[in-house]
C-alpha cells in the first residue's frame, strides 16, 4: 500500500447535539471552535437526536465513537438539564475525549472502555466570557473542546475538578437480558431507512443465522418477525419485514425497499421479546 | 491556560441559504470556494432558512455572526429576486465581512456595528465565467467569498464599485417599542425546540425577573403566558408556557419538555404584547 | 486580480449518500475519513437523496461535479444491493475520481466525461478490518476515498482488479428525446423550492425563449405551462406556472414564491411532453 503523500494532522472535534440545523446554534458553535482552534477538523456526527433523547443520543454515539480518530474530542449535547444544577463533565475514556452534560450521554462509552479520569468543567478560563443559562453548547462545552482538542491530556486537568467516577450519571446500557432462548429486549434506533435496530448484541445471539427459527414478537402488538437476511436485497419481494445482523453490531430489522417502522409501527423504546428454537 | 500548540489558521467562511440541503446545491458552493481557497474553513449557519424568507434569515444571522472569528466571510443567499435588477454587495461592517443580495439580509449587522464600507459586486473578474439567471449563489457570492475570504481588505474594493451606504435596502429591525409598560412586539423566529423567540431585547425589559408580574398576550387569541423561569428544566411539569431570556439576547416563550409553537399555535411573524406590572 | 496569499491545498472528498443526517452513519463514514487523510477538506454534496433512488442520485451527483476542483475524489453510496453480488468500483473520468457501487450511480458522469478507468474494489487493503454485510459506506467506500484522494493515479490501479468499461451499470441518460417540433421528456428532480427540472438540456431548445410558443403538457394530468420567464423574481403574480432556464443547464418550471411540485402535484420520474410552435 502506497502512502503518496504525508498528511498533516489537525485535531478533530465531533459533534452531537438536538439543535436540528433550522437554527445558526449548530454554526454558533463551530464560529467559536474556530476562534479558538483555527485548524481544528470539525465532523458532524449529528444534530438530529430527537429533541432531549438522551437514551437515543446516547446510542448514536455509542454506534459512531469507534470509527473516528484517536484523540478525537466528541461534544455533545442533549441537554434538557441546561442551566440547571446537574453538572458538566470531560472524561477521557478509551483513545477519545468527551464532553458534555453529566446526564447519562456517554453511559455506553464508559461501559465499553476504559475510563482514565472525568472532571467537572469548573474552570471558567475555558469558557466563554457571558455563560447564558440555555445555550452551554456555545458558551461552556464548545469552547471546552476545542481548547481540549489543541491540548489533550497536557489541558485535560485544568478544565476542572478531578470528580469521582462512581458518581457520574449512567443508565443502564446491557438492557438486552438472554434466559436460555429466550431475550428480552427494545428498540434503541430507528435509522433513515425506517430499520429497527435493537439493543440485542450480535454476540448476544450467536446463532443468528444458524437455528432453526429466530422469533422477535412486538409484546401486545400480535406481530412476529421470523425471517432472516444477511443483506438488505435478499429481502422477501412482499414487504415482510425479516432479522439481519446490522452493522453497528446489533440485532436489526427491515423490510426491502420499505420502512419497517412505517410498516410495523414500530418505534424508538418498543419492548420486544427475541424467542429461538434450537 | 495552556496552549500546547500553535493552530495553523485558515480562512473561515460562513454560509447561511435557504436552499435546503437535499440537492447538491449547498455542495456546489463549497466545490466552487474549495477550488478558490482551498485552505478555506468552510462553516454552514443553516441552510434552512424558511424559502424566501428575508427577514427571518437577516434574524438567523444576527443571532449567530458575533460568535466567528474576525475577518469571518459571511457569504448569505436568501435571494427571490435573484437574476432581476436587486444588487449583488459585500459590506465591510465591525470585523467581518457580508456578502450577498442587497435585500435587506444584513439589516441588523449594519444597525448593530460600523460599516466600514460596502461594494455592488461588479467586477466579474470574480464571478463564475458563466452567470446563470438564477444561482447566483453559486456563480457570484461563492466565488467572490472565496477571493474575499484569502485577500479581505486588500481585496474588498476590487470587488466591484462602492455604493453609498444610504442607499442600501435594509428594514426597521428595532421593531419591539416600549411605551411605559407595554411593548408592542413579534415573534421573529422559532428554534428546533418549538421555542419562541421575540424581538424584545433583554435590554428593553431589564426587569423580567424583578417586575411583580409580566405578561405576554397574543391579541386576538385570547392566550396569555405568564410564568418567569431563568432555564427550560426549571419549566411548569403541567406544560404551561413561560418566559425566558433567550441565549441570542431577546425576551423567549418555551414549555418545558415541549413544543412552545404547536402547543400555543404560533409562529414567525405573530404579534404579541408584553405588560409589565411594577 | 490580487491574490494575497497562497493557499494550502488539500485533498477534497465530496460525499453524496442516501443516508440522511439523523444517524451517525455520515459522520462514521468522515471519522473513518479523517484517520485515514487527516487533512482531506470534506465536502457533503447532499445525504438525503430520496432512499435507493439511484437515478435521482445520478442526476444530482451531474448537476454537481463539474463545479468541485480537479481531483476531487466522489464517494458516492445510494445502495440498495450493498452485500449482494453487484459490484463495487472506482471510476476515473474527466478530472476526477468516483468510488461507489456499480449501479448505474455514474451513468450521467460516464455519459458526459472521457473515462480513462475503473477498477473493481477488490483489494481489501484499503477497506476497513471488519466489513459488513450493511454498511460498505462505512466499510469500503470511505476508506477507498480517503486513500485515493491522498494517492490519486499512483493509488488508483492498486484498489483493485481493473474492469472493462463496457460491462459497468449504466442507464440511459439522454432520456429526453426531440422529434421535429416535440420533446419527449421527464421530470429528473425536485428541488428545495419545489421547482420541477425536467431531463431536457437548454441545448435541445435553443428557442426555449424564441419560439412564438411553448408549451409543456403533463399526459393524462390536463395541466400545461405555457408562460416563460429567464428568472423567478419576473414570475406571475397570480401563482401560475412558468418555464425558465435552470441553473443546471435543463429547462424547469417553476412558480414565483411558490412550489411548483406541490401546486402541480407533479414529482419526480412524472413524464412530460414539451411542444414548440415556431
Amino acid at each position: 500500500m502506497t502512502q503518496a503523500n504525508t498528511s498533516y494532522s489537525r485535531p478533530v472535534i465531533a459533534l452531537m447535539t438536538d439543535f436540528g440545523i433550522g437554527d445558526g446554534d449548530v454554526g454558533v458553535m463551530k464560529g467559536v471552535i474556530a476562534g479558538i482552534t483555527p485548524d481544528a477538523h470539525i465532523i458532524d456526527i449529528t444534530h438530529n437526536v430527537t429533541p432531549q433523547n438522551v437514551p437515543s443520543g446516547a446510542w448514536i454515539l455509542a454506534s459512531s465513537y469507534r470509527y473516528f480518530p484517536k484523540n478525537t474530542v466528541y461534544v455533545c449535547v442533549i441537554d434538557p438539564g441546561v442551566g440547571s444544577f446537574r453538572r458538566t463533565i470531560a472524561v477521557h475514556a478509551g483513545d477519545w475525549f468527551f464532553v458534555g452534560p453529566d446526564n447519562g450521554l456517554f453511559s455506553y462509552v464508559m461501559a465499553e472502555q476504559t475510563v482514565h479520569a472525568a472532571v467537572l468543567l469548573t474552570n471558567s478560563t475555558y469558557h466563554l466570557p457571558n455563560v447564558s443559562s440555555t445555550f452551554h453548547g456555545r458558551d461552556i462545552f464548545a469552547p471546552v473542546g476545542a481548547y481540549l482538542a489543541r491540548g489533550l491530556t497536557e489541558i485535560f486537568l485544568e478544565l476542572g475538578t478531578p470528580v469521582d467516577l462512581a458518581t457520574l450519571q449512567r443508565f443502564e446500557v446491557s438492557g438486552a437480558i438472554r434466559r436460555g432462548t429466550t431475550i428480552d429486549a427494545h428498540i434503541v434506533h430507528v435509522d433513515n431507512f425506517g430499520n429497527l435496530i435493537t439493543n440485542i448484541p450480535l454476540t448476544l445471539l450467536p446463532e443468528l443465522f444458524t437455528a432453526s427459527q429466530v422469533s422477535i414478537v412486538f409484546p401486545g402488538k400480535g406481530q412476529v418477525v421470523e425471517k432472516r437476511r444477511h443483506f438488505f436485497a435478499e429481502g422477501p419481494n412482499d414487504g415482510q419485514a425479516f432479522i439481519y445482523g446490522d452493522s453497528s453490531g446489533y440485532v436489526g430489522i427491515a423490510v426491502r425497499n420499505g420502512n419497517a417502522a412505517e410498516i410495523l409501527s414500530v418505534g424508538f423504546g418498543v419492548k420486544i421479546t427475541c424467542i429461538i428454537s434450537a
